[in-house]
């Protein structure tokens, strides 16, 4: 599966929590803590690929690995999600192949879902308030139609203008934040 | 925690199965299906480590990395070990990474435990079959004491003679086997 998502930027998630609470289902809240580590011997910056522990409020531990982008529109990647059962063995496990630790990010996140898509209200400290909409697809050639289907909805529904769109991942946000 | 074990190649597991039923409590039998990966820039040969995905015969999946051996006497690694949801999904991560299949081994394994030991009888198919006495512990210098521990024991219990030892590993006898 291919996941596609645009991500904006925002000055406030208070009147994006009303336009979204009317029109899309409330899934929950989740505190988010993401721990992101480069290859021991690749650039991740260089290949744009991500290896991530994410530990959640409840205690779920998930490790990502997320391809390079794909496709002209959007932030189309391979992701592969891991659920594992402790987050100091899965820390332990990549840091003994040789991986860092390059950057943590906290976010409160809102998640909501409407039609196909997945919409999250992003509080992430000092680097904003963001909202993401997302949906997955089967094949690559699916994902530049989805892309431009998720930017009509995010300007017609959601009154988020392409100007908004903040293309760096969160991990680039904070090491850029970092200098 | 230190993984402590020894090994001992025997001619046949019948004989053994008598006498480690007359002592020890039987946990179960196991099937399992281990697939060693190499690290994508470490030769784990010459290092002596190991990435592991083991599937069980109940479908439970396992993640386990191994560190060099330690201590003189037995065979005493780091072990980490990740319970993981998914066979294929933990594959494709270690894939993805650069990590490469190098070998892959079924055996049937059945598992007793007594006093502070926990042994196998493996049945290991083409590299024959295998007694391993086992035994965790808390830091490395109790490793060679422990080792010396369950050499007495596995030749004053099991009848096993220290000649029986095979030192290498299964991923090795499988490396050795192939050419």
């Amino acid at each position: 599966m291919f996941e596609v998502e645009i991500k904006y930027k925002v000055s406030s998630l208070a009147d994006l929590r009303k336009v979204v609470s009317g029109i899309a289902n409330p899934l929950g809240v989740s505190e988010e803590e993401d721990h992101y580590f480069n290859h021991p011997c690749r650039d991740f910056a260089a290949t744009d690929e991500a290896v991530r522990i994410r530990l959640h409020g409840d205690g779920e531990v998930i490790i990502t690995y997320k391809g390079p982008r794909l496709g002209s529109v959007g932030k189309t990647r391979v992701e592969i999600n891991i659920k594992v059962d402790g987050f100091n063995n899965a820390v332990d496990f990549l840091r003994r192949l040789g991986f860092s630790e390059v950057a943590s990010i906290r976010k409160r996140r809102e998640i909501y879902t409407v039609d196909k898509y997945t919409i999250y209200l992003d509080d992430a400290g000092d680097l904003g308030s963001f909202v993401e909409v997302e949906t997955m697809v089967s094949s690559e050639q699916l994902t530049d139609a989805m892309a431009k289907d998720i930017l009509r909805f995010s300007e017609e529904k959601l009154g988020l203008s392409p100007s908004q769109i903040e293309p760096r991942t969160y991990l680039e946000l904070a090491m850029e934040n970092r200098r």
